[in-house]
């Protein structure tokens, strides 16, 4: 795989010069034409210990526009980092719409890093690898642009230039906290380079292999690379075809074909006004106990309200949150997005807000509302809604895997009932303001939103992260059954026994 | 001072329950229309131990709308918290325009904790309080609403409770990581208490005495001083007078008397291009070593550079830059602010850009255009402008107190060598782009922009943090003259010399 880049490619001092102010205009001016047509560009710069991948990125600093351009590097994690899902410290750097990030390493470093030392063996590798494809695919399929750089040295030119650096006491090699790859490590280092490369070198998100052991060579190619992949971009965007196509069955058209996991819902369940109080009680005393034990064994937990409007969710946050120290949780409601957050993936305003280790989120709506308003009122298009549920499966698989506590409820009522609390709210004159003609027009698309909720839990009721569907029509029901399974899925994640 | 508190004020059942509702109605009123019309709300909630602090709250966010309210306890600094200047941390908690935040301790906690357990004494912790008003003025003169709650119990209340918190194993007093007072400390703790609420007790941000030992007189009391605090700052808004007025002298008509700081710098100094390339590779080199050192030793930099269009910042940014690990900086080129960004105080956009220990942040403009541009152009009121001096040095000394090493550079150049270079501009196709209308018209207001020039180094070049005014007519010149300064300050605070 790496024959390629071992072949003695130079530039003379006068052809690199001469090439120069062309590049530098060009690169320029699609910078420039990246941002207005807001382009996130993502360059990844990794390979070899000793291929000067410092020294390239700081050439494309002098040659483009720097302050569009965020470099980073992933040295050591900030703890504030290691108490959230392994992915957090990555969202947190992408870059926004028109932005350039260049970043070293990125996620393939740790990736690398743990094979090497053996903490993974290839089968973990590939599994983390598959991660990686899928990640850079959401990105790609959002509109961000991937140019991943591989600085490769042939074995005689490398062994030389690291033993050069290691005697330098200036130079970065001995000053970075990374950890060089040894010298005698480095066939392995290659073995396991080539497989990272194969399983992640896309059409989407290629890899392209840079001879470095001429410095001109390698960074004049770097530049045109980099100008030839976003001028290509460019000029290619608003031609592109969407693939997607709808995967729910089509139905036959009588009701009795109709029926959704929603009618499964037994919307007569209602709890006495006594056995209420009784019970409301002792699940808010036992989740205050669990939110503390889960504070002090550092396990993080998000909880997702979805449901029809009146279904009843702010009543029911409202009992949830009385049971826990208010300096344990945050509630986020869901409202339209900032600019800075509509200038990332749609995802990344709800990664921003993951709870660090022993705090609970709720998410008053979420993520789950590019699949149900953003989809029914058109604001996403088909190839985005459809996606999204892979990327929320994939975004909530992370929860899990980091050990937090995930529960989503859907709090579901009858359009009999949704009508009666309507008509009653607006009688109320503190709860005037919580209905609109917004509400109404939902109204009206009730079996839109119907189908689209069903094919919401169909396709997100995983095995690690299932729903629960509320029968909400009792509000006593719901609020009581709400905090019973929080308590139980932190029971069950702290490892105690829930009656 | 806190005899009003133990008067034995008390709220029975009925009487509780009667005021309620009324009290809910008009809160939640409040709080849609402090939302509506922009106003961010501090709540601090801060007193004895055993008070039931944590119980208010949660009642608060049972009576509000929680979905607009946040609250923060500051128990653990993060790492990333540890290394910025200590203030950080509450700036990134600071409610937006419309949301409210309530903040268990503030920045009253550690003050408190550190005077207690011996770590500062009185003149120390009065410096601190200083701080600490000047603080909380500059957010109530930028519109926050600070409501500031001492909750209080008589001794015997207070012994009687601790005790019997110290034996239940549920209680949030065993949970939480608070050091809470030890009994005994208690008399020292209200000596300083009161010191503290003294110091800090302003017309524009009070504190409220709640007698604690009833909890339905505290719960009401806390909901009504609320909802009159921000009734009555709604009711008067629009209002409010501007005491501010130039504190710049009225100068003489004769042109003598106009002389700024910029017109002792010498425009005629200039470096032949052997004697540059000489000294730009010389400080560059010095500068590669110095940033890796600082890197090690946990000091971080920022590099302020303000200066005329067309001054040059652009280009000694890059010869800069290129001297430094692009691992190791950002450059932050400040455009408009985002609509995140302009729901807060204006500081707050440079605030949440903070290097880390070790990092470098060079500001391509910078909080300066409060006192320039925004002032020229009256994008910000006098009273604004006006009162940005003061917050930009105690900002500045925050950031110098951290260990933060901090440069700023004015790039002055003649009327005449920037239309020399704006014509230039027009002519060079890939530097068109870098000439806008904009330029042109603020040429026109040169001597307006002079006099803001002048008054801002005047008033912003402290003892720790000096303006450096960069003759610039000669680039050569400027860029070494940058560097070297750069090398010169990072040199002193490592404890080098420099020649």
């Amino acid at each position: 795989m790496f024959e390629g880049a071992e072949l003695g490619r130079k530039v003379s001092k006068e052809d690199f010069k001469a090439e120069i102010p062309e590049l530098r205009t060009r690169l320029l001016a699609a910078q420039r034409r990246a941002r207005a047509a807001g382009l996130p560009v993502v360059v990844v710069v990794a390979g070899v210990d000793g291929a000067g991948k410092g020294e390239v990125v700081n050439r494309l600093n002098a040659w483009l526009d720097t302050r569009g351009v965020q470099v980073h590097a992933f040295w050591d994690a900030t703890d504030e980092e290691c108490q959230r899902p392994c992915w957090w410290r990555f969202w947190r750097r992408l870059p926004k719409r028109g932005g350039i990030a260049v970043l070293f390493g990125a996620w393939y470093g740790e990736a690398m890093r743990e094979r090497l030392d053996g903490k993974t063996d290839d089968a973990a590798l590939d599994a983390e690898l598959a991660r990686i494809g899928n990640f850079e695919r959401m990105l790609t399929e959002d509109g961000a642009l991937f140019i991943k750089f591989w600085f490769h040295l042939p074995a005689e030119e490398q062994s030389r230039r690291l033993k050069t650096l290691a005697k330098d006491p200036k130079s970065r090699w001995r000053m970075a906290p990374d950890t060089p790859v040894e010298i005698g490590e480095y066939p392995e280092f290659l073995r396991v380079a080539e497989r990272v490369i194969r399983e992640t070198d896309s059409g989407q998100s290629p890899w392209y292999f840079i001879e470095s052991t001429d410095r001109r060579y390698r960074d004049l190619t770097v530049g045109r690379t980099l100008l030839a992949a976003i001028e290509e971009r460019l000029e290619r965007d608003g031609a592109e075809i969407d693939h997607s196509y709808s995967h729910a069955p089509h139905l036959p058209e009588a009701e009795s074909a109709q029926v959704t996991v929603l009618d499964h819902v037994d919307l007569a369940r209602a709890l006495e006004k006594q056995e209420y109080k009784h019970r409301l009680e002792h699940y808010q005393d036992r989740l205050r106990e669990l939110t503390w034990r889960a504070y002090r064994e550092k396990r993080s937990c998000v909880l997702v309200f979805e449901g029809w409007d009146a279904g009843g969710k702010g009543g029911t946050i409202r009992r949830l949150m009385s049971a826990i120290d208010a300096r344990l949780y945050r509630v986020l409601p869901v409202a339209a997005p900032t600019d800075e957050e509509r200038a990332h993936h749609y995802l990344w305003r709800f990664w921003r807000q993951i709870p660090r280790d022993g705090r609970v989120t709720v998410f008053d709506r979420s993520w789950y509302g590019r699949v149900l308003v953003e989809r029914v009122e058109g604001f996403a298009s088909d190839a985005e809604w459809r996606r999204a549920y892979q990327e929320i499966n994939e975004f909530e698989q992370q929860l899990v895997d980091h050990g937090t506590v995930l529960a989503k409820f859907w709090l579901h009522i009858s359009p009999e009932e949704q009508l009666a609390r309507f008509k009653a709210r607006e009688e109320t004159a503190y709860k005037r303001h919580k209905i609109t003609a917004e509400d109404w027009r939902n109204r009206e698309k009730w079996d839109t939103y119907k189908a689209a909720v069903n094919e919401m839990v169909v396709r997100t009721s995983t095995e690690f992260s299932e729903w629960t569907l509320v029968p909400a029509n009792d509000k006593r029901y719901a609020r009581v059954d709400v905090i019973r399974t929080v308590c139980e899925r932190l029971a069950a994640a702290l490892g105690e026994d829930e009656d």
